[in-house]
């Protein structure tokens, strides 16, 4: 891609700053094949999904700590918004230094709070006597390295290596629990926005909620309405109006292996049909 | 119950400080009828249910904010917790003075950030030139008020009036948007310990989560094998294995009218049975 204009490749709004965990999610799905735009919040990224901006990347759910609300609650909205892929990070917290510095030189950790929380392992054995200073996030951190003495180092993404210059990682992986994924969303606002190099997961994202009016359903008529077994995820909200306790559903299916596209789309559709006619309301978020 | 030693009322451990809107949710069920404890923290509450604290309360959720994450994390702990009621609070943020202080005196308001947001409104029109101070709860500003300049007013829950001396209240339900109710659970360490004045209301909550071994079922496959078609909640948390994205799922369940409790202890014991002949672990985790 080298030598394209910038305003050629498609743009991809991601929660910033650079340097995240989600940067580094959407850096690993699409190298330097397109324009990185940061944003400041999760609703700032669905806000962007327009003609400038073609996909949006937000995380979706970490394993340890869960949905993550403000994503749910900006699926909400009315506009159109389709999941179009998935992308799974472990995530690995690394010690970033500037250039030369040795483990042995340091003499203060900068980072977020819960990633200094999340490494006290390695920091208790291998920096037993470096003070630890508080940071507004990870890459914050990293770009603090630059203005800070040589003996201070950074906890962040890997990514942060891309993002600034003259820093080089130490060590990768210094988290104490090994077992903390990151999945991310690939929103665009329309069901054709195709992200290069996707292969079908055979997954779908539907929105569902009871009817206001109708006392007799529950979210089991609906989901016993969609006829489809294989669920992965159930996830609810508060509903938009201002009915108190109305909810909706964010449920999320697995197609069966052998099934092909067009049967899986066509079970989808059939399977709203029928939530409709249960008393529900029932919208197609993504299909990847 | 004037008279009565401290120690023979049965104490109830809340979501603190005084004042607060879980603490006004206790008072409106138990009255002066118990002790009250105050808890830093939803996990204080849980923590705190032993032979010495009979009962606690604590938020489960807000009709526009959703579910209350540390709630339903708290359980997710294996220890034995039974919901055993309900609290709904209609959430009607008050204006408190000093004794005496008009309206035309207030050039100060305090309160928690998000209380200030939520009243905008009637600050603007009522109070356009007072200026806002943020404190870290609606309660600490109403305790702040008795060491601040009379002109000073807080907007706090009705339940600071009886915490503090010296109080007086200007108006109530000052919030911009009124349909605002945060429903609380009434938890304890048993399913005997029965609060006063409770009635039947026929609701049950249920902890379901897929077997990791077992990779055809999912959690349809385990609602479908409860057979109860009256679902009004499913939530879901990760799993306190480290198995990443492995679920729990909460589900409330509502009992036809005119089922008795016997039929409906008993539908939900064999649904259970069926749940784990499916491929899941099942527990009862409240009825009332």
């Amino acid at each position: 891609m080298v030598g394209r204009p910038m305003q050629d490749k498609p743009a991809v709004a991601f929660l910033g700053p650079l340097g995240t965990y989600t940067h580094q999610a959407a850096y690993e799905k699409f190298g330097s094949d397109v324009e990185y735009i940061e944003q400041n919040s999760i609703a700032e990224v669905f806000d962007s999904l327009s003609t400038t901006v073609d996909i949006g990347i937000v995380p979706q759910e970490n394993s340890i700590f869960g949905p993550v609300i403000e994503t749910y609650d900006c699926l909400r909205r009315d506009e159109p918004i389709f999941v179009r892929d998935e992308i799974i990070l472990a995530i690995q917290h690394c010690l970033i230094v500037r250039k030369g510095v040795q483990l042995s030189d340091i003499d203060c950790v900068m980072s977020h709070e819960q990633a200094l929380g999340q490494c006290r392992s390695f920091l208790e054995t291998e920096l037993p006597h470096a003070s630890l200073k508080k940071m507004p996030s990870t890459s914050a951190a990293a770009k603090a390295l630059l203005s800070s003495p040589l003996t201070y180092a950074a906890i962040c993404s890997k990514a942060c290596l891309t993002v600034f210059d003259g820093l080089e990682l130490l060590n990768e992986g210094i988290q104490d629990q090994h077992s903390n994924f990151t999945r991310f969303y690939v929103v665009a606002k329309s069901s054709n926005e195709v992200p290069s190099s996707t292969e079908r997961r055979g997954r779908a994202l539907l929105r569902l909620s009871v009817d206001v009016s109708n006392k007799s359903a529950s979210i089991m008529t609906l989901l016993a309405a969609l006829r489809i077994n294989y669920i992965s995820r159930i996830d609810r909200r508060p509903a938009l109006d201002s009915v108190p306790f109305h909810d909706m559903y964010f449920v999320e299916l697995n197609s069966i292996a052998e099934q092909s596209q067009d049967i899986w789309e066509r079970e989808i559709e059939h399977g709203l049909e029928r939530v409709r006619l249960a008393g529900g309301a029932g919208k197609l978020l993504g299909i990847w």
